[in-house]
């Protein structure tokens, strides 16, 4: 199977990019709902979670794995990577390229938690493959609890991204990377509020693309991994709010199943 | 010691009042940052999260109890008390006895997270005291969010407070209980939206008052409490944004003890 895994429910914007492009792909998702959100933490704590999630995923049968938080993949990925002896995706990376081949002046805004944003990584990244780049980065804390309320065209929300995404407008970026996997949700309200012209690049489907291209080099991979269309969604907490999302974001009736990590 | 729990660092409007009431007495804290928040996780969650944290005081020295946590007094609080053999002290029997007290036509408004909300346990004691009473509860679950971000004067923020409370605002309340220890950080912006003549109920003030009038009257126990003014303060995570924010509850200096559970 794909593992993926996410603080929370966020990440399944990325199954459901998974979904669309590797049809009936088996996919084992884990959402450490008792713990989220990872955004407002320590790198500490969060890279001994994000260990802690992919042993309960490779027990659970996945082949590949794919780290669907961003600030899991800004702050664990070395660690990650040294742990375990499987392919592992992050969502940084693939996000980071697409920017920097569609920006046409390299000046690149980022929004993300304070966790990603502080890690400096997507900074970091950018200019590793374009040293002249200019990055601009700005850490959105409250925009993942309006997602998780559901509060997606209230006028409070659209007062909330215009003030946070004010100083990237001042700085003229042209290209706008979604350094949060709740922030596809809102990517019209974001859109209208940075502009009409600035690309907006969606790390959740970056990744995905990233996870198939993969996969149609690597036929020894894509061969143990099953194709029965089967889904199974895990969760560390119940709440109706997470099958709620779950349902609205997927499109298809969910399951979840209860485990303590 | 006097032992402290709360999700995160809002218990600290707690131990604010207990040092009011108390003064010199020792106390052990421990914030659950690294789990943080509660109140929009399942009871079931919470409860297991209550069981540990007090293991952990107890093992610190901990000889009573309380549980400044508003979601873990309205789920936990059977449970906790049925597995330990101490005094245990709740948050939400003290706010509603002055709330029955103090409101004068018994319409009695209630803000909480969404599980403290949902488990309906203040209007079941507000109602086991005075069955006329009429209680209207609202979550206000992005109130947590905009105190830990320090947007305590936005105009997002008293927008956002404003919509709370206007269902309150209808029924014509005149008593209003805080029932998040967070909120106490809101009061004067809650004054001002809900108007000047309802009486506000801030449940931390209200259990520091409960704790002193039992060591009063309990001499046996206060006997077993140190007073030597010691405050030892842990956190399962530790961020720069919870140690400014521990600094400006207590308006002294702190130093935080980073554990894992």
């Amino acid at each position: 199977m794909i593992g993926v895994f996410d603080s929370g429910i966020g990440g399944l914007t990325v199954v459901r990019s998974l979904m669309e492009r590797l049809s009936g792909y088996d996919i084992v998702y884990f959402g450490d709902t008792a713990r989220t959100p990872y955004g407002t933490k320590s790198a500490e704590t969060v890279i001994s979670y994000s260990l802690e999630n992919i042993e309960f995923l490779l027990k659970n049968g996945a082949k590949i794995v794919v780290m669907a938080c961003n600030t899991a993949s800004s702050v664990a990925s070395h660690r990650v990577a040294e742990t375990f002896d499987i392919p592992i995706f992050e969502v940084v990376t693939p996000a980071t390229k697409q920017a920097v081949n569609r920006s046409g002046n390299l000046a690149v805004g980022v929004i993300g938690t304070r966790a990603t944003i502080k890690s400096g990584i997507y900074e970091k990244k950018i200019k590793a493959l374009k040293p002249a780049a200019k990055v601009y980065s700005v850490a959105c804390p409250l925009l993942v609890p309006l997602v998780e309320e559901g509060w997606l065209k209230k006028p409070e929300t659209m007062m909330i991204i215009k003030k946070y995404l004010h100083p990237l407008r001042v700085r003229q970026i042209d290209t706008l990377i979604l350094g949060c996997t709740h922030y596809p949700l809102l990517k019209d309200q974001i859109q209208r509020k940075i502009g009409k012209k600035v690309i907006i690049i969606d790390s959740s489907i970056a990744v995905a693309e990233k996870v198939k291209s993969f996969l149609d080099t690597h036929p020894e991979v894509d061969h143990l991994l099953g194709k029965k269309d089967e889904f199974r969604l895990f969760v560390s907490d119940i709440t109706e709010q997470f099958e709620k999302t779950a349902r609205i974001t997927l499109k298809r009736k969910v399951f979840l199943e209860h485990i303590k990590l």
